[in-house]
């Protein structure tokens, strides 16, 4: 078998059984050469052990999953939120610091869905704004970018309200691209009939913070949080739209973050093994 | 129980099992003054009889339900296709005729989804502009209205290319407003950051061929498919978007159309009584 693109990227949520010390082995064992992590394993070690482990490792750093959570109201739960998202822009900051040179320091963010009994989604929208204003400077001096990430429409009431790239750029101008972008996710946009015209807009603006790769497959399964499939076993189309992130100059590591139940019951050894081919076959063609 | 919204039309889909004849007098027997057929239903008793019985039962009638599935590649499969799609604007300018005063001629079209094994989403959507194309003069000749449909993006792949109502509306700007609009369908577009400025130019161009509401609520059943509710019941702002349906001067029925295994399996009669109910809590207070 070839060696992986060097450009891949392995999203521990991939294999989310591994803890971190399995997660960073059969990364670098099967010669892939950077990692996204996410909070819990992290957590699970505690920040200094994890970030001595990810030096190690020699892997590089490309994303800490991650922040967000932004639609309660105002009080004490919102607070603890900004509190949490904090520590979450300190643990992004210590991670890539620790890892290989090529690391970035990018914090993905979900934004949180309406809160029980809301309908008022445009509120809940205004409220992500207001929390992204309040972590930004926090960000900036830590050198970590905040990368607002759409979820598809289909999580819009319970996950996250932002639901398109486009909205989600809206929402980044306001602030400085070097602090506030966007994560670029196939699976989230790739439906989208304004999708490569926001691509090029988000490299335009500097905003393309991560991005992040998966398939698209229907029947969704019965939990369609678990609708996510090695690249090439789906309809997502691959081509466009690696060609429309590469044409912005986009040269940085591409994450493979795949939630599915057959491929987390899987061998993390195989799973890595399998994304880095099904990388290979269908975003490797299109990177300059 | 007061008297059913005069604007409220129960669209068939609502009380799936119930053939025809018990539609039609479930719907009468409500104080609903209005109806929209599916095509299968009107099949099983051919076109004449639905003709003659939509008549007898005194109801409006506001859309046919529906043409569509347009992504087929040139062929004898396309040509029938298009030849099925023109028999369903005929029924649809003969029930409008025979419906009661302030019927509508309006064919709902589903775009359709991928073909097997394409990832070709541009080129679908190209060819649902040029089924358009070659379905426009017939539809014009029969005074017949195409609304163009956008379905909620987690169809996009098997359903419907079509996925936001501005997609639609640049769909429809190639054709006459008279004769290409769009279906707004809360369901569907709620989700949309742009959905009020959307529907907002869907007014001003004339595009607002049919308004339809139903509920969104998660977690989605194992069949996203059926994941519709009563309004009220979900977390769509019946509010903001009728509002903004009226804003344009939209003074035609509102369609309440419900995929829902539980509702289905109910009494029609009271299904009918529910929406009803459900019509004058949340869409009422905002109609002019």
């Amino acid at each position: 078998m070839s060696a992986p693109d060097p450009r891949l990227s392995i999203n521990q949520a991939t294999i989310k059984y591994a803890d971190l010390e399995t997660a960073l082995r059969v990364t670098a064992d099967a010669g892939v050469q950077s990692i996204g992590l996410w909070r819990e394993p992290v957590h699970e070690v505690g920040l200094d052990t994890a970030t001595r482990m990810l030096a190690d490792s020699g892997l590089r750093f490309s994303s800490h999953c991650r922040g967000g959570f932004f639609t309660l109201p105002a009080g004490a739960e919102r607070e603890e939120a900004l509190a949490d998202n904090r520590r979450a822009i300190d643990e992004t900051a210590a991670l890539a610091a620790a890892g290989a040179e090529g690391s970035t320091a990018v914090l993905v963010l979900v934004a949180g869905g309406l809160q029980p009994g809301s309908r008022d989604l445009i509120g809940a929208r205004e409220r992500v704004r207001d929390a992204i204003g309040e972590l930004a400077p926090y960000a900036q001096s830590a050198g970590v970018t905040l990368a607002i990430e759409p979820l598809h429409p289909m999580f819009a009431s319970d996950r996250c309200v932002v639901t398109t790239l486009g909205q989600a750029l809206d929402i980044a101008a306001d602030f400085d691209a070097a602090v506030v972008g966007a994560a670029v996710d196939t699976f989230h946009i790739w439906w989208d009939p304004q999708v490569l015209e926001q691509i090029a807009r988000a490299g335009r603006e500097g905003r393309i913070a991560t991005y992040q790769v998966c398939d698209w497959q229907t029947p969704l399964p019965a939990d369609v949080l678990l609708s996510r499939y090695y690249m090439g076993d789906g309809v997502i189309d691959f081509g466009s739209l690696t060609q429309a992130v590469v044409a912005t100059g986009y040269d940085r590591d591409i994450e493979v973050e795949i939630f599915n139940a057959d491929i987390w019951a899987d061998d993390p050894a195989t799973v890595v093994a399998r994304t880095a081919a099904s990388f290979t076959a269908t975003v490797s063609p299109h990177l300059a």
